[in-house]
C-alpha cells in the first residue's frame, strides 16, 4: 500500500466575493431566544417584478447551495445550481416570473452567518464562528420574509425548494400562510430523521477532529479545516447519489489497469469523491456546515405543533406541489407520503408525483424531464389561479 | 453552539495481549505477488474435534472481528461477538463440533499484519506499518488454509461466515471445494458494491486526515490516530443498521430537556455514535482497517473467473445456505440472489433464506431466532450427510 500524500495545509479562500444584500438594523429574533442585529440577507432576483408585485417566486436552497441559482457561481465560475429549472423559457421562466433566492441565514455567501464579521462584548470586531447563535429553519424563512418584504411583495405566487430548501418551503407555508400561494416542497420531509442526523453527526465529528478547526476559531491564523470538511462532504455526498447512480457512473471501474496495483484511488468512485471533497473546501465554511446541518437536524414540524403535522397547515388556503423521486434513500418518498397525508388531513389543496428516477436526492437538481414538466404545469396553473 | 471538547491526543492501546497462534516460516505467497514470510495465524478453538477430524467448523470473521468468538474479548471484555450463534447447544453447537476461528491476515489480533513487527531491508526490528503490502480476501483464506491444514483436519465439515466473513466462506468454497463439505455465506455479495467501496474510502480519508496518523508511521511516538479511526467507525456503523433500527433505537430522542438547548450530542444517536467510535480505538489498529477495507473493496468474484460467477463454483460438491436479511441496505438481498443464480448455474446443492428482520446488516450477529433455526438446521443437515 502506497501512502497518501501528507495532510496539507489550506489557506482560507480566494478573495471575498462582494454580494448583493441589504442589512436590517432592526435585526431577527431566533427560535433560541438570541438576537442578532443587524442581520444581512444576501440574494439575487432574475426576471422583472410585475407593477402589481404578484410575478415574485421565491427559491430556497439546499444544505451547500447558495443565491446564485441561474448564473455562474462567483467562486467556482460552475453553472448556477438550477440552471435546468430556473431561467427564461425554463419551468420556473424568468421571462414570466420575479425569481428571488436568497442565501440562507448561517450561510456563507453574505448572509449573516459564522464566517460574517460581528463585534464582540469587548467591542473587537471578529467573524462570529461558533458564536454565531444555534438556528432553526424556521429563523432562516424568517430572514427571508424581511427581504420579501423589504422588496414590497405582499404575496408570493410560490415558494419552490427541494432537500433543506424544501423544509424552508414548508415552513414558509406554516409561519406565514397568507404570504404563500403556492408552495412546491421537493425531494424533502416534514422532520429530519434519524440516519440522516447520524450522518450529519459524522460529518460533524469529522471537523471537529481536525485540528486546523481550532474549536471553531481557524480565521486567526488564516487556515481553514480543509480536511475535515472534506471528509465531511464526501460523506454527504454518497448520501445525495443512489446505488444505481454510483454504479453507473463508476461501477467498480479501476483507473490503472489492474486490481491489483493497489494503488491509492485505484477505483473511480474514489477519486471522484475525494474530487467532491477538495472542491467544495473553496467555496464553503466550516463553521456554516455545522451551523446548517444543525438547523436540518432539528427541524420537525409535528414537533412544532404539538406533535400534530396537520395542525401546521391547518386552514390553509396555499395550493401544494409535493415531489419525491423514487431512488432518493436520503428523503425518501414515504417521507413525502406523510407530508401529503398531513395536507390532506388539513383539507388543503395538494398534488403529489413521485418521479421514476435512478439518480437518487440529486435528481432534483439534475435534468429529470417527468419532474420539470410537471413542476412548470403547476407553476402556470397556479399564475393562471392567481389571475397573472 | 458550544465547542466540542479539543481534540485528544490518544496514547497507544493497553499493554499487548498475548494472543495463541501458530507460525509458519515458510510464509504465504499474496495475490499481488509478494511473499510474507514467517506469517503468523491467531486463533481460537472450541470444542473438541472428533477422532476422524470430521466434525471442525471454520468461523469467519468481518471487517471488524476477531477470534474471540464465543469467549469474553480480552481487550474490551465484552462477550464474544457470535454467542449468539456459537456454543453449547447453541446453533454452531460447541458440543457437537469443533470450531475454530482465526484473526484474519492483516488483523490487529495476533495474526501477521499493520501492527505486527517485522524485519526491513535493514535489519530493523519495526511494525509493518504501511509497508504490509495490499492483500484480498482469496489470501485471508490462504492463511486459514495454513492453520486448517497445521491442526490436522482434512475436510471442513462447515465454513461460515457473516459479511466480510461471508466473502471468505465464498473464496474457500471457490479456491478449495474439497476442503469444504458445506458453506454459508451470510448477509454477503460476491463483490463489493460502488456504493460500499465509497463508504471505505471515506473511512479511509478520515484516518489519512488525522496527523497522528503520522503517514502510517504512528507507533513511532506512541500515539493513535484515535479521531479518524472514530469516524472512519462512526460512518460504518450507520451502513450497519436499518433506519429502522436507528429510529427505534434513538428516535429523535434528545439528551435533554428541549430541542433548543443547542448543546453538542443533543441527540441520542450522535452519542451513541460518538461512543461507538472512541470505544473502538482501543481495540483495532488504523492501519489494518485500511488494510481490510481495501481487500473487501479489491473482492470481485466474477473478475477473478473471468468474468463469470458461476465458473467459481462449477463442478463444486459442496452445500451452500445462503441468508440475507430484508432491511439490510449494506448487502441486500439483492446480492444475495446474484450468488444464488450463479450456484444453480453451477448445479451446486443451495438453499437461501431472506430472514424478516428490521435490524439491518447487524442483524446477522443479533438475536435473530429464525435465522439461528435455520442456519442450525443447515449445520445439523450436513452433519448428518458428513456421515457424523
Amino acid at each position: 500500500m502506497t501512502q497518501s500524500p501528507a495532510p496539507q495545509t489550506v489557506e482560507s479562500a480566494a478573495a471575498p466575493v462582494q454580494h448583493q444584500a441589504v442589512t436590517f438594523p432592526e435585526g431577527l429574533a431566533l427560535d433560541c431566544g438570541a438576537v442578532i442585529a443587524p442581520v444581512t440577507v444576501a440574494y439575487r432576483t432574475y426576471g422583472q417584478l410585475d407593477a402589481a408585485r404578484g410575478n415574485a417566486v421565491l427559491i430556497c436552497h439546499a444544505l451547500t447551495g447558495d443565491q446564485y441559482v441561474a448564473e455562474p457561481h462567483p467562486i467556482t465560475g460552475k453553472p448556477g445550481w438550477w440552471e435546468a429549472v430556473v431561467g427564461p423559457g425554463k419551468p420556473v421562466d424568468t421571462d414570466r416570473f420575479f425569481v428571488i433566492c436568497a442565501n440562507v441565514l448561517g450561510g456563507c455567501m453574505g448572509s449573516t452567518g459564522p464566517r460574517e464579521m460581528m463585534t464582540d462584548a469587548g467591542g473587537q470586531t471578529r467573524p462570529w464562528g461558533t458564536d454565531f447563535p444555534s438556528i432553526t429553519i424556521r429563523d432562516m424563512v424568517r430572514a427571508q420574509k424581511l427581504l420579501v418584504s423589504h422588496l414590497g411583495i405582499p404575496r408570493l405566487l410560490a415558494v419552490i425548494g427541494g432537500s433543506m430548501g424544501g423544509m424552508q418551503v414548508l415552513e414558509w407555508a406554516a409561519t406565514f400562510p397568507e404570504m404563500v400561494f403556492a408552495a412546491a416542497p421537493i425531494a424533502t420531509a416534514t422532520h429530519h430523521s434519524a440516519q440522516n442526523i447520524a450522518f450529519h453527526e459524522v460529518g460533524r465529528a469529522a471537523i471537529h477532529s481536525d485540528p486546523d478547526w481550532k474549536g471553531g476559531r481557524y480565521w486567526e491564523d488564516g487556515r481553514i479545516p480543509a480536511r475535515g470538511l472534506s471528509v465531511a462532504r464526501m460523506v454527504a455526498h454518497i448520501t445525495y447519489l443512489s446505488e444505481q447512480a454510483l454504479s453507473r457512473k463508476f461501477g467498480r471501474r479501476l483507473r490503472g489497469a489492474s486490481a491489483l496495483t493497489f494503488l491509492e484511488d485505484v477505483f473511480e468512485v474514489e477519486s471522484y469523491l475525494r474530487h467532491q471533497g477538495s472542491t467544495f473546501v473553496r467555496r464553503f465554511d466550516a463553521n456554516s456546515y455545522l451551523t446548517i446541518t444543525r438547523a436540518m437536524d432539528y427541524f420537525d414540524m409535528a414537533a412544532e405543533h404539538g406533535g400534530n403535522l396537520a395542525a401546521a397547515f391547518r386552514g390553509t388556503g396555499t395550493r401544494f406541489f409535493v415531489a419525491s423521486f423514487d431512488s432518493d434513500w436520503l428523503f425518501p418518498t414515504a417521507e413525502s407520503r406523510i407530508l401529503v397525508r398531513a395536507l390532506n388531513a388539513a383539507a388543503a389543496n395538494v398534488s403529489f408525483v413521485e418521479i421514476a428516477s435512478d439518480k437518487g436526492h440529486d435528481a432534483f437538481l439534475l435534468d429529470e424531464p417527468d419532474f420539470h414538466a410537471a413542476l412548470g404545469g403547476f407553476l402556470r396553473g397556479a399564475a393562471e389561479r392567481a389571475g397573472l
